[in-house]
């Protein structure tokens, strides 16, 4: 087994260049003064070992990482029939286009982009009672972490900045691929995307996915060995926006980032990894972020491929 | 001369078994509901003669037709600036679609666009004290009928269907050529577009448009003479959504139509003429409307080329 | 009448700083070492007075004012049916695309882009029996100079660089809307854009259209008055690429331009005229040849709306 | 360890109903007459032990998954040079899209759409003494099959009717990303398209991408650790053309399609699997192959997620 620990304070020292470079997410304010020197960056194994380095005990906002719990809520009800409304494919654009969308009648690619995850927020809405709770619970139970909470501050900010997703919401419903209120359906958009989480809840909280559905602490099965694979799969080919391709090359493992500078990866039957600077690259993905575990897959030699 | 009496009764005749083709807009019950039979046209020239025929006094919902008016009101209020926010090029897409307007950030290409229009919208709400009220004395002034007025009904209808043009104003928003609040620029669009008028209402109301910008009878000047002959040469490059070409092809004038089956249309020094049959065609047009007004052009002689 | 020497001698004088401006065509040297300082502009009327200033009678490079023949020759020939295989709407994109092409199944939007010409080419292949012979004649006839011709060392040029438009002529091959052979129709498409013509030439060689088809000189009919409308309808919506309908507006006549500079415009009724100036602005038309024809339409008050 | 060939066996016997389904590629007569009932599949493990059913030992058209040969070749040339002339990100489009490329400035989005390819054969031809030998000496090395050949028949085929490649190496030509003569390029793109290989062939010859670069018998390296999981990520992102989102989601592991209707699958540190069946669905990739590799995996429980 590799050594994690050294492993981890070893990439520490070696990003330290980059944090200076990229650019932080400035589009509402709360991001924006989120200091470019952080950097967290976690482990947990299967079998409960936890590694850390740096600021991975600091809670950050999550952001599009939360697509991954939502999408878990959503086939938790109704298993495949989501793809009937949202499709699986890269999508080839920005994650946020309207392009595609247009051409192929308001069926989103894939629920990792922003169409998709709005559609999968409506498909949350229709089947939970009280959807903010229960996606809370879900990832405090997955995460072992009873604190965590949504930072209302930011999804207000998101919801006065929320143009082109209320532009997407609109269009979608415009297709008929959207059955709730408009406003219901971003409101709990911008409040998956405000929670905030550390390195050591996102480890945690992403161990299912590589336990084959089933979190190791607590046996909970939380998704079906295939569900779980298969989320796997969409993270690969979906997960870092129009970059996947790019990170399955370099990384070569399942992973999903967020514009707060957060990326959560999962290496199948053996850990999870998440990896925090807020500084993002010119895809929207952590730029040091994507360094880190670039150099994690290097050194531990693990790899899907 | 032209015997135009004759010839709009002989293009009533003509048209009728072109009533039962087409497809009457429903996305809206007001609209849905129209009979598909209705038939009017009008000609007024610019000595005020008029001749009529069918259904030419009968008011309908004049719809993307009162975008000439709002352009009117804009260009009015801040002239060539209007250019820095909207173009002057046709689409080469549909008059809803995002498209375009993604890949040349926010920017529509001509007023006449859906996208288009609402950037108007935004530029009259930021320049008249009382919008609608200047709307309405604006169109009323030009066609002479004073009992011209809006259809709340039709409004409310178009709001509550109003997902595409929410995502384009919200889209629009995004990229900073929007001033005011959606909703207020939704509302004021859906106004403008529930305008009732009449094919009589309509030929004088344009007819400032064939005298360059001045109303021949109050001898009001609307528009300066270059304002008037370049809204005409954005009507006959950009009036009849995604069929502009081929409108100026068969028929040969700078047009406008709307989706409530009214079209106008102008002939420069000599004549304004307003048709409407409810039915449209693939595009969205007036399906016998515009054959009543090839006819008008073939029979007559006229044409701008 | 205006006196038309007096205001293209003041045209000439008040465009000179344009000249510096703006980029002659550089993609094949014989247009590269055109000098920018050129500047021609002659004035045809339908009575047969020709006026002339600068560079006028000297020869250049029509490149794509020649596909307003060759779709004469294709109208002659098959008439509408012609448009079952291109369209006539603006593009609303650059010239040389192939998005709309792959969009909509190899149908080109009209004949005045690269895609739309290779089709009339393949069309004057189809039904001529010495096309090069019969569009030299066909140009010469309305043009009343014999000694106009081709220029191999430009066509030559272009075949070597001609890989878009190789790719467009295959393009549309692969959607079946070609029927010769790829090179057959490439090396007609570069004669037909090598052909070598003075503003004279060009003006006097466009007066058919502005006299409803037929040859004010000759009497010879060329097309039907109809078809000539038609074709001054298709100049004015698609004759000068994506910038068709700025010209409209800004010029306000029916144009076609092409990429070695210049540019004729058809007033109906009255007169053709036509500018040259090697230098393009940025959608390819020539910068102060577009300036040109905007103050002489101002200066005269012609405008056909 | 399943018992692969019970597996294989079963799958065999369960596809039947399928093969019946889908579309037997008709763009040349060569594939038409391919009869659809063909059906077979091999595994080859790391410690060479072969399993077959069906029609597995029989050569068929390998088409596309040649890409993957000729990926290897430039790799092994120029190394990670290849990236600044060809992405890495899935495309979002149809395998031989031209928007795209576009948008993108004639830089493929991939090595496995065809526009990738072509850019990947130029940097073959460009640093092989003798290309077609060196691929043949390539693939039959990897297989352990010294008869494996070309059909030059098929190549021909493929060239009558290659306008859409055509088109696109004339169009990224324009864009400067290519440097031989189209007709060289194309022609060694329909050469390697033309190979024949069963599936016993493939399922050896990609056996060196599940052992980290190196071929198990022989122990030749043919690319380093590196750079063959990297092939693998690229395979699972890109490698079933506008679907590989869905495979990766349904299969599980990297795959590379070819119209000719043969997949080949990779399970790092364990096997290769190939499989064959004539008839496509939608997306081009073989009907029952894909059915048959799910159930591969969904039966032996092998997956890299």
């Amino acid at each position: 087994m590799p050594d994690y620990q050294a492993i981890l304070d070893e990439i520490r020292d070696e990003v330290q260049p980059l944090l200076v470079q990229g650019h932080v997410a400035d589009y509402i304010p709360r991001l924006a003064c989120v200091p470019r020197e952080k950097f967290g960056m976690a482990v947990v194994t299967l079998d409960g070992q936890l590694y850390q380095t740096g600021d991975a005990a600091e809670a950050f906002s999550i952001q599009s990482i939360s697509k991954v719990y939502t999408l878990t809520l959503a086939l938790q009800s109704i298993g495949d029939k989501l793809w009937q409304r949202v499709g699986r494919e890269p999508s080839g654009n920005a994650f946020n286009s309207l392009v595609q969308l247009e051409l192929e009648n308001g069926l989103p690619r894939n629920p990792f982009i922003n169409a998709g995850a709005l559609v999968v927020a409506d498909v949350v809405l229709a089947t939970r009672k009280d959807p903010r709770a229960q996606l809370l619970a879900a990832i405090r139970g997955c995460s072992g972490n009873p604190d965590i909470r949504d930072d209302p501050e930011v999804a207000l900010s998101e919801k006065a900045n929320g143009f082109r997703n209320a532009a997407l919401a609109n269009f979608i419903r415009s297709f008929g691929n959207l059955e709730h209120a408009i406003d219901d359906i971003l409101d709990f958009y911008f409040f998956q995307c405000s929670l905030a989480m550390s390195c050591v809840d996102l480890a945690r909280g992403f161990l299912f996915l590589a336990n084959q559905g089933r979190c190791p602490w607590s046996g909970t099965n939380i998704l079906s060995t295939d569900q779980a694979k298969r989320i796997n799969a969409l993270m690969l080919t979906c997960g870092t926006y129009d970059a996947a391709g790019d990170f399955a090359y370099q990384v070569g493992i399942p992973g999903k980032s967020g514009v707060g500078g957060g990326i959560v990866g999962v290496i199948p039957n053996q850990l999870a990894v998440a990896v925090w600077s807020p500084a993002l690259n010119a895809k929207g993905n952590s730029l040091a972020g994507s360094a880190a575990l670039e150099r994690f897959t290097a050194k531990t030699g693990l790899s899907i491929f």
